[in-house]
């Protein structure tokens, strides 16, 4: 398929490469080009500036949010949590009916760390998502572990853990659940419309006191039943 | 020990039969015996008259909130989240600076279900209880699974699957995760501090979302590190 991925930082790379490497035409969407390519520091994270991590992933492209969505059949937001609502509203007439595959958490690091929700508990960033882009069809997955483990479960205990999925259309689920699967996941629960997205992004906060202790951010849940 | 269970709906029945059962010497707590005592109708979950059950526990003695927490020397709060802060502030000075177990969720069903929280994001109801009896040692545990699993965690999976705790009192925590352990549990994660029962409490909106989706809830999830 041809996938745009929003964002280029650490989910959208990873995003980016193991679709990349799936077969599908990937190009990676960003508000300016020119000042994402003249960035020349790695940043906080340890990432490589995007322009040598381009060198390396040499079938990605990167070209301006509209760009990418315009050349996509589905789109991938791995923006921040904090700027999703006004970038993607501003790209509504492009995005038009496309899936969003919403990885986003509505974290707020304004507080220090660790951050709060900045939507909680009778709404969520997917649903507002959603209410934004009536047109559109938003699936919340994968936003309760990292992007590593997003991209890769088997890497963890040979995949024996969870991933969800929300959202109301069933052909776009089921559309995502095959890229899941593609990805590697075995174990995946579709907890039922866009408003079951209030259930995965609170659990970020368990998330990140977890992270906390084990110092590490290799790890997911399993449910086990 | 001798230890106080205040609540006598499923949880405080589920906690005190298996303290009983393990030795421990155990008063029920409830706001009025005369009145608990005459309930004569199975609820709404299916739930024997405490009086029935009690023919049944005949080691477990029912008394007043007062006496029984003055009886004890801990406390575990079996009662529903929304009575949680006022029934046991009316009690702070029986309570003093006894460990509380507080195994409580903020679950607002006024708005129907599944229920919102009633405290969420900076701020939990584990914490405001510490707040409001800054004496007590209050530790956060058990919230995020089912009353069979949180006495008996061995009969799901064999134990396989996590509970956390939260609590500023080293001691205490210590206390109480003896008492874990005698139960069965072998996983058990120290997330912190008070403030870090808000990240198990806002996994209830995950949890009620799983519960709708498995149609039970003998399920409880496991960290894959």
């Amino acid at each position: 398929m041809k996938i745009a991925v929003l964002g280029t930082g650490m989910v959208g790379r990873a995003h980016a490469a193991r679709l990349a490497e799936l077969g599908h035409e990937v190009v990676m969407g960003t508000r300016d080009v020119t000042k994402t390519m003249a960035e020349s520091k790695v940043d906080g994270m340890g990432n490589l500036p995007i322009s040598e991590w381009l060198k390396n992933n040499t079938s990605v492209k990167l070209s301006v949010f509209k760009d990418a969505i315009e050349n996509g059949e589905m789109v991938f937001n791995a923006l921040s949590g904090q700027v999703t609502l006004s970038v993607l509203k501003s790209l509504e007439s492009s995005i038009g009916g496309k899936i969003i595959v919403d990885i986003s958490n509505p974290l707020d690091f304004s507080n220090g760390m660790p951050p709060t929700l900045f939507v909680d508990n009778s709404d969520s960033l997917g649903e507002q998502l959603q209410k934004a882009l009536p047109s559109s069809k938003v699936v919340k997955t994968l936003n309760t572990t990292n992007a590593q483990i997003q991209v890769n479960p088997k890497n963890l205990a040979d995949g024996d853990h969870h991933v969800f999925m929300s959202g109301n259309d069933s052909n776009a689920k089921m559309i995502v659940l095959d890229i899941l699967k593609s990805y590697g996941w075995e174990n995946i629960i579709d907890l039922g419309d866009i408003t079951t997205a209030r259930g995965t992004e609170m659990f970020l906060p368990l998330w990140l006191r977890l992270w906390g202790v084990l110092k590490h951010a290799n790890f997911n849940i399993k449910v086990v039943k």
